[in-house]
């Protein structure tokens, strides 16, 4: 009798994701990483398999992940890009082929995106492009990887006039969310994340709202509890979402809360320069506001995501030096514009979301009253 | 009542490639590319259409192509790539990036690949990659763009260690083999079309091959009617095997004939000092030998398919500069390849192909029988 290789796995919190053929699960817990028996599942003797990370997540976690996968593939290798969002270019991600060709992988090759969104956006859409589709894993070790970037096989790279604009939807084999890993990182790459968590809240689920504004403080302070609780009801709304559209032909459009101004505000400071969190932080406060001015939901509401954002250490208004016209021209090339208008993501109702064009004066209205300032 | 676009469309010969809701159908005849009433099916009055072709092409059709598009769309354009296989890569792809993001692109954008297998390749994975998919139309400008690579959606760039190594599986919206331009098309491509026509009688279906060593010289001599026919069944057997298994799980690989071998001797070579179906024509002889060695087919057939392959204008024996530890080296990164073994598409009896590894001395062998004297 053969025992299944998900029995095979640790005790950790199980959201499935599904999508047919291409369904996975999202595992959720301590101590994943370095156990051999988390990756079961993908587990072939003779395949390869290549860790993708970057330098930072290199140094803390490349070498456990390599020794729990050693037993199951035939040969396992480590690549480390730099780190940062303005490497995720069509440069940096040529070079996992360049690896992937040198070592001579074959269509069985595993990768393993270990490391934030970057990361596992370029390490998806290699194993996208790679002999036309390889399999691969996510491995996410920031808090906006676990419950955001790494669910729902959306990958891309950035191209100098546009964020996420070559990609691909490709699902990984599975996703698992080591809490441990989160004991490392940055505080302030923390708040970022905490930025996509304040989202589905806002945007999805009043009563998981709520339970933000009372537990924001524990979560800043990488309670084990309160993290589990939030990463699993993030990667449960987003699987409910993904599972019933998966290449956002409407409903998961929704999941983008402040992505439109936050992206802007990414591109128009220079990748880097403000975290995809803080872009999106500060741009849900500007939807929020821009929903209220449209009388779509109550100005109350729009202070209290403004208030929740604040106390998870994000910025609340844009950088003095982006002036509206230039939010403008950047957001007129955002993937849900159409036919030159610029469409948004706001509130309708709390925690209700939509998509709908804004008027242009009133939007330039809101940029300003929400910019530093100079 | 509102009419179908495509019962808008001219009078034309139809072959469906049946892929549930990503079907599209195949139209072939004469004067297609300058018939508005060919493009109805894409017509988007809002949305912006990008012609893709090269310098070779552009001087022929681009105009007449964008004349006949423009009653549709809101904004045409054209980008000139530069002609050869040497420039299927990475960066050049950027191009088309480039362009659509320069121009404000959207979602709703429509891409036409206008020429042989390598805009039709580019522009394809383009259209997979940009904003995660946009719609595209396959416009084969060569006969071996019209029978073979325009049609089932396989898209992808060469790297520098293996060709169509980065890619997509990604299906277009229609594809229009409009027979006159192969009027234009050089005599050595016109053969190359042909190894790719042989193919398929070689491989698949005996009675085509019949048909194909009576009327090779027709075809040659670009016959209309003969021309109409050969399409036309070359699709026929391409649909039902794309319909069958579109992502190349088995049954699909048998398409590829000599592939492993031609693949070789074109890297070997540097892409472009042998045409693709230069390489597939000699690649098929050498595949019906080691066929033949190996007991799988008689002799006689590997002799008929060699005598038909050299009838067609085409090489019938390997560069005298590329020794059979190259071919070897090469084809271990071929796509068909798993764990260090090489795989062929052999001829398993008279029009019946098979995959299956080979021994590598009589491969060794056959190579060596089957290159130039120096």
């Amino acid at each position: 009798m053969q025992t299944s290789p998900e029995l095979l796995q640790p005790a950790a919190a199980r959201v499935q994701i599904a999508l047919g053929d291409r369904s996975y699960p999202i595992l959720i817990g301590g101590d994943l990483l370095r156990d051999a028996r988390t990756w079961a599942p993908q587990a072939d003797r003779k395949a390869f398999a290549l860790i993708v990370t970057n330098t930072t997540v290199d140094a803390l976690y490349a070498a456990p992940l390599a020794a729990a996968l050693a037993p199951h593939f035939a040969r396992v290798r480590t690549l480390t890009l730099p780190d940062g969002e303005v490497y995720k270019d069509l440069a940096h991600l040529n070079l996992i082929f360049d690896e992937l060709l040198g070592q001579e992988a074959d269509r069985r090759t595993v990768l393993f995106a270990l490391g934030g969104g970057v990361v596992g956006d370029m390490t998806g859409f290699a194993a996208a492009c790679y002999m036309r589709g390889v399999p691969f894993v996510q491995v996410p070790t920031t808090l906006l990887a676990q419950v955001d970037s790494s669910v729902g096989g959306k990958t891309a790279v950035n191209h100098p006039l546009g964020k996420n604009m070559i990609g691909a939807f490709y699902q990984p084999q599975q996703v698992v969310c080591d809490l441990d890993v989160l004991d490392t990182l940055p505080d302030r790459e923390m708040s970022a994340g905490l930025a996509e968590v304040i989202k589905y809240g806002a945007s999805i689920d009043v009563e998981f709202l709520g339970w933000l504004e009372r537990h924001i403080d524990a979560l800043r302070a990488r309670d084990r509890d309160a993290l589990t609780h939030a990463v699993r009801r993030c990667c449960e709304i987003k699987a409910s979402i993904v599972g019933a559209d998966e290449k956002e032909a409407g409903l998961r459009a929704i999941l983008n809360l402040g992505h439109t101004f936050g992206h802007a505000i990414e591109a128009g400071m220079g990748y880097g320069a403000w975290l995809h969190g803080e872009g999106v932080g500060c741009g849900m406060v500007m939807a929020a506001e821009l929903s209220a001015r449209l009388g779509l939901v109550s100005t109350a509401f729009a202070r209290r995501i403004e208030a929740l954002v604040a106390r998870a250490g994000l910025p609340v208004r844009g950088p003095a030096d982006l002036p509206p016209a230039r939010y403008l021209e950047l957001m007129r090339v955002d993937k849900k514009a159409q036919g030159g208008d610029i469409r948004f993501v706001l509130l309708d109702g709390e925690s209700h979301a939509v998509v709908r064009t804004a008027p242009e004066d009133v939007v330039v209205d809101v940029i300003t009253t929400l910019t530093a300032a100079a």
